[in-house]
């Protein structure tokens, strides 16, 4: 793989926070642009931390009793009618297949942006009791969406991602796993990609094509704007109405099912980068990165770098033993200040530095990616590496959590004022959180969306109970939501 | 999931091969017809198959330095005729994409049917210089093409696969790294599908398109006829000439990389079902089974079962500890020999079998899914079970291994007569690895190929040296060719 790196400095994250995005992209080589429109190639950086990221979700959602399955690519444009609302959400947004072959086919096949319709015409078939029910499946895949306004990893034409769909006896039962999604996708978020997150429902306006009810999580970016990081749906009875999912409960009569349907996708790979990076480039939480520790050995004679190289790969291999990614940075006619910056911007949690007097003192220098200054370095006894290291692993994940914690607090703000409202999201950068008090009513959340871009993001669960007047009409309001411009 | 199973017996495999087949897949739960023409669910017991042999080859190709990636599920159709072998193999079997948001596209979009043209493209912008090679990508994702005669599995318009695609400095490099990747291939099918191959080159007519040479491992299935299991092809500069991709070398001179690509797909799941499955149903290798041990309780009166039941889930208890995968069928209102059938069918390795006349010798009954008739069962006490599982699953491996090995010697034949090689074609089933002397003429081959619907399958590497007579012309051949009817 290609190790240069071109020596143009990235767009600083304060002076332009997209420029600085693509940059980051680019430079880290996590994704490339490609020749189809909209569609983007994952590059081996990029893919490893998809890989990571999916492999542990992939655990967690098993561990909830849902089974990997794998539905067409394809989906007759008449099954996407069959359900009203999600006609009308996806239609404008789709590819179609019309020829195959060589032939034009009689009814042009959907490229899937998302697998409701194709999963629930098997579901039908499946489901035939109440014994065949919790029916739960997930499927990882690539999914379409002609978007017109493409973003790397954010929003592109073709993105991968998971999609779970389930079907239940009961409503309750269907509520209740929409719920432990969320959590799951909360948990999972937050614990292995250290973005903290505000976790509530969605607006009607906000709901996902074809739902009853929509949950989502929200991320709040490095520049104030806010990045839906993963979704659950409680379908209601309409998709089991529009395919005849029914079974026979245990009285013998026919019911419809209950469904569910819930996903993330790579856009976390966005969210990681504009969570986490800074003007070095990308800073990667542990648990996601293929390196986790590069160590640069130092050294200007040759004679000197024999020792130092043979030190290294001692101090490697302990760190292997120990169950650490971990690389050697033997590259020759390269500076180390150059490695430094190299992996910097690649966001390696932790570099290990090894030179001529380290060896004399028996130490080597460790230096943090999350934090600057002299508090990013210390000195640790060789033989104390692999037991340290592993320590400072789980630190940093703790710390970049801690400090995407904090970012995300300051720019969080109550309103009880819709001047002021306007006034926060007119200003420089993205705006942050705006918590306010909202009616529920329609016409209030599009006044606020037209007026000042902010979107409801979400309604958080479990709230006071305190009631307020909403931010825009003064009508009493029982609920806060938060508000916030979005990706 | 559903657990019931209708009662039709399945089709014997003597009988009507294609007719056991589908029934094996339909019953198993393995897969299922889609309303898309051509395309197929995965269902999560056939799904789980794949998984477990996706994560093995993933380690294994990780290990020889390639690094997964994902490139765009399209490809412009200009990029399909940039090699001129390539869109003549493919054009008359792709999927067009002509509709985007609505609109029509410019240049329509192929549905990747294979995607050495959109890889090279990107290959082209990321190699500069001979510090950028070998560059060695894999991606798994899914592929169409527009197959007129689809079959569960083996011949399907989507299917899931993984292509590895790599370029180096140097043709003899490139030519090791084809030959690696059909070891690494012949080495899994073998160790870990438990599937004996042949292992050789491709004749010139069975060459994928673009590439100057071919190697496949070829597996003979249970009727006779053989499967391609996997190809690794040696592209030489021929898509490096047409996506313009070069390297400045050492001595700082332009040159074209050379390349390989390689693949193996969601036919082996096919090849699973027909080398080891009988007439019972699937029997699956312990190392791609998602259940390798199932505990059926049998018991008659509640108050047995309860105790039962206990020492069941001891047993299960303790296997889990061992790293089995098991499941105990504690299932009510089913019967054990209704259970045994349903383990059966479902291909699971390994049953043990307790009941109170067990409890009370302190011994529990193990059968294996591998043999018939009563050497295979034995019984083991309770407290050694554990062990004894393990032991036995590494054993049925290797049986059905040699079954399958000893069932393609019988049906390997060597003929030194044309009349006989085109008897052996032409009588009930599928005819078996005919082994000949072959000139290399492609008008031999082509004669053979009309005249007894065998085609050259592989011509194996490392021959002995010896010479003979083309089994068709009669001119000298130094070298024997497996050829076969093929899926």
């Amino acid at each position: 793989m290609a190790e240069k790196q071109d020596d143009r400095k990235v767009t600083p994250r304060s002076q332009d926070f997209a420029g600085w995005y693509n940059d980051i992209v680019l430079r880290a080589e996590l994704a490339d642009y490609s020749p189809v429109r909209g569609c983007i190639v994952f590059r081996p950086d990029g893919f490893a931390i998809w890989e990571a990221l999916r492999d542990e979700l992939d655990r967690r959602i098993k561990r909830t009793g849902a089974r990997n399955a794998y539905f067409p690519l394809f989906i007759p444009q008449s099954f996407l009618r069959k359900e009203a609302q999600h006609v009308e959400g996806f239609a404008p947004e789709v590819a179609a297949v019309t020829h195959g072959g060589g032939e034009e086919l009689e009814e042009p096949l959907i490229v899937r942006p998302t697998s409701e319709t194709i999963i629930n015409h098997m579901f039908a078939q499946w489901i035939h009791s109440y014994r065949d029910l919790p029916l739960m499946v997930n499927q990882w895949c690539n999914v379409v969406r002609w978007e017109m306004r493409t973003r790397l990893f954010l929003r592109t034409a073709e993105f991968l991602w998971q999609e779970g769909h389930t079907a239940h006896a009961s409503r309750e039962e269907a509520e209740r796993e929409t719920l432990t999604m969320l959590e799951v996708y909360r948990s999972f978020v937050e614990e292995f990609l250290a973005i903290p997150l505000i976790v509530g429902r969605k607006s009607a306006a906000e709901r996902f094509p074809g739902a009853d009810e929509t949950y989502t999580i929200e991320g709040l970016m490095g520049d104030g704007r806010a990045l839906q990081c993963g979704t659950s749906h409680f379908l209601g009875q309409n998709f089991a109405k529009a395919f005849e999912i029914k079974y026979l409960d245990e009285q013998n009569q026919l019911q419809y099912a209950w469904q569910t349907s819930w996903g993330v996708s790579t856009r976390l790979l966005g969210a990681i980068i504009m969570v986490h990076g800074d003007d070095q480039g990308l800073r990667l939480p542990p648990t996601v990165a293929s390196t986790q520790v590069v160590i640069v050995p130092i050294y200007r004679k040759p004679e000197e770098g024999e020792a130092v190289l043979a030190k290294a790969g001692e101090i490697r291999e302990a760190l292997e033993k120990a169950g650490v990614r971990v690389r050697l940075d033997a590259r020759d006619g390269v500076s180390p200040g150059f490695k430094f910056n190299d992996w910097e911007m690649r966001g390696v949690p932790l570099r290990i530095e090894i030179g001529p007097r380290d060896l004399a003192s028996g130490e080597v220098v460790l230096a943090r990616r999350d934090l600057k200054g002299p508090e990013a370095k210390s000195k640790v006894p060789v033989a104390a590496a692999a037991t340290k290291v592993s320590a400072l692993l789980d630190d940093i994940q703790r710390s970049l959590y801690q400090q995407a914690r904090e970012a995300m607090s300051r720019e969080t703000r109550e309103f009880a004022n819709y001047a002021d409202l306007k006034k926060q999201m007119e200003g420089e950068g993205g705006g942050g959180f705006a918590v306010v008090f909202w009616c529920g009513n329609p016409a209030c959340e599009t006044r606020i969306r037209e007026e000042t871009r902010a979107t409801c993001r979400a309604i958080p669960l479990n709230q006071s109970g305190s009631h307020g007047n909403c931010i825009v009409c003064g009508n009493p309001a029982s609920e806060r939501a938060h508000f916030a411009k979005a990706y």
